[in-house]
């Protein structure tokens, strides 16, 4: 039977971390800490499941979990969502967006992403029946250009998804770009996923704009976060969406025939450990001081650093290092030197190579430092 | 903006449980048992969270949760499925149903489903852009009608979704359905999804018939099945997907960009249970002895009772208490008498009313009871 998907192969994060186990590599690569959450947290759920929290939870969530969400998001934006018609839990970040894109486009519908973006986003456009619409970030600066946004813009333009901060450029967006988004899309009935799931990884004090902070995106967006990057448990697949209740309607038609609901005692031990005094509030000390380290261990390498503003990622140009192209230069890389890395060509449709690629350093300190004396080695 | 399952509203398992809930009534609605998992198989995921098993796990499950799958369908019915390539684990039988179909329906292909169904496949049908052809098992026996299945196969269909032991009308399918559906879809391309999430509950001795144990239907079968049931631990969402590697890679494609992959500690744990002799082969004659208990009290209930060869369901006919029909009547049972079930014209595509009930008695004998006593002033 023909694919749906015939330009799609494995995921990149899923081949490279596939390539780095097999040449006992460190896998800076795919995005996942190498150390452990709070073990208070690991107790939250098993006390859960103990307590026979086993069966299933409500399908938009457990309410104590979408309660505390909201709080979360009214603490830190000042915005109201009601966790009964507002907030829906997630089988990750992932799923919600996938949800939310069934949920709104239908076949023939325009979507605008900004190149380079997530890898699922185009895939999951397609399986909606949706035509992706690539607009280029700027060159360089990976700055959102709003006058190629704004040219994109067509009576099809059902959607439009933007992420900060931003994977894999390490950007964020400022308030100044999130006000301009907010004028351009004013006139317009084009909806929005924000792709928030970096949301505590900000440095420098920097603030992360969240579209929940601009009254004019909150209406019109589906805001996506991620339990398992914020508490480093990647692999419990547990994200959240919040968005106005006549969107939600819709997200949860979609929702309880995908996933129908998300792992009961993660929930519940989730919602337990969040009634503690936030510990994502320590997450941009956490990770920047990763990032220095890290950057200060590439600048004895002939790599360039790009800046990293949020995430947990470093980008790094390998133009004075190598004459492949990015791609191959990570295959050799992983292969020959035993690091793995991602080619920021995998993130744009076109494959654009730019000689960038980006590293990960949600690592152990141990494993930073044997990865940079191996690219000493460049 | 338009919606794209316009004739969808919230499952009907989650308005009757929270109906339920609203009114204290006993639940008998949606399918969950209401005791505990074995206290061993929550140990076993307790330590692997402890052991540090909380990052992604690789995309298509963990490998030792894979490898157990293939070996307990190769010694339940003889037939080999690579577990690196032919099995996959997923967010629930849910997510492995929509994501098959996702993967496998183009914009305008016909898929049949046999009603009564499930009520997720139909919208699931709907979001891949697929045409729903329905055909009806049998009014009163529910056996398939395979002339009606014939004239219902056209080039356009591209799938078929079969469910056995089938939900809601308890039926099972004999080895003689399966080889005439064999033989029908002999000299076609239509393709199969088999739902045997009920698989372990058969019952007076009867075998379950997995499209596994037909090659011609195996060939071109996803077959889904569901930890959360066969372990009574619904609310993990943990399920699998048996298929050949060719309708597997089209399958990981499109799952990888849906949830990506499913919660590591719960893979690890349910790959450590799975080595303790199988637990579910106790699982006929646990539920039988609770399907009989229930059973013998509604012969003391002016309810007709319907025969259960598998599943966790009871149906029963109404036709003798009451005028109202299937919905008003569970409405009416839920507030008035405090027991809740589900109408089977809610599994219907035109609601179609025969009077007839869906009890789950996947509970503690002591709510059995409980709902009888009420049942008993009908
Ligand atoms: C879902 S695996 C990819 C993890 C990730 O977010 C990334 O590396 O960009
Ligand atoms: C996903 S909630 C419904 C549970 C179930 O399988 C049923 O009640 O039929």
């Amino acid at each position: 039977f023909p694919s749906k998907l015939p330009n799609v192969g494995t995921t990149i994060f899923s081949v490279m971390s596939a390539l780095a186990n097999q040449h006992q590599a460190v896998n800076l690569g795919q995005g996942f800490p190498d150390f452990g959450c709070d073990p208070k947290l690991l107790d939250a759920v098993a006390a859960a499941m103990q307590a026979g929290h086993n069966q299933y939870p409500p399908m938009p969530g457990m309410p104590q979990l979408r309660e505390a969400v909201a709080a979360k998001i009214a603490a830190l934006h000042g915005t109201h969502y009601d966790p009964h018609t507002e907030i829906t839990i997630t089988a990750g970040a992932t799923q919600a967006i996938l949800t939310a894109i069934l949920a709104t486009v239908h076949a023939g519908d325009e979507v605008i992403v900004l190149d380079p973006c997530y890898d699922s986003y185009a895939p999951n456009i397609e399986l909606a029946g949706g035509v992706i619409v690539r607009v280029p970030l700027t060159p360089g600066s990976f700055r959102p250009d709003f006058a190629k946004i704004a040219a994109a813009i067509t009576p099809q333009t059902r959607l439009m998804i933007v992420n900060t901060p931003h994977n894999p450029s390490a950007t964020i967006w400022t308030a100044d770009e999130m006000r301009q988004l907010e004028a351009l899309l004013a006139p317009t009935n084009v909806l929005l996923i924000s792709d928030e799931v970096y949301e505590h990884m900000v440095f420098d004090g920097a603030q992360h704009e969240s579209a929940a902070r601009f009254p004019g995106l909150a209406a019109r967006a589906f805001i996506v976060s991620s339990f398992g990057k914020t508490y480093h448990v990647t692999g419990w697949k547990v994200g959240t969406v919040a968005a106005p209740a006549a969107l939600m309607s819709e997200f949860r038609k979609v929702h309880q025939f995908n996933v129908f609901t998300v792992n009961t005692p993660m929930q519940v031990g989730l919602a337990t450990y969040m009634h503690n005094p936030a510990p994502y509030l320590e997450l941009p000390a956490f990770y920047q001081r990763k990032r220095d380290l890290f950057a200060q261990g590439l600048q004895q390498t002939r790599l360039k650093l790009l800046p990293t503003t949020g995430t947990y990622f470093q980008c790094v140009d390998i133009s004075e290092v190598t004459d492949l192209n990015e791609a191959d230069f990570c295959q050799w890389m992983v292969q020959e030197l035993g690091v793995a890395a991602i080619p920021l060509s995998a993130f744009y449709g076109d494959g654009f190579d730019q000689k960038v690629v980006r590293f990960c350093f949600a690592k152990q300190d141990a494993t930073l430092l044997a990865a940079l004396e191996r690219l000493r080695k460049l």
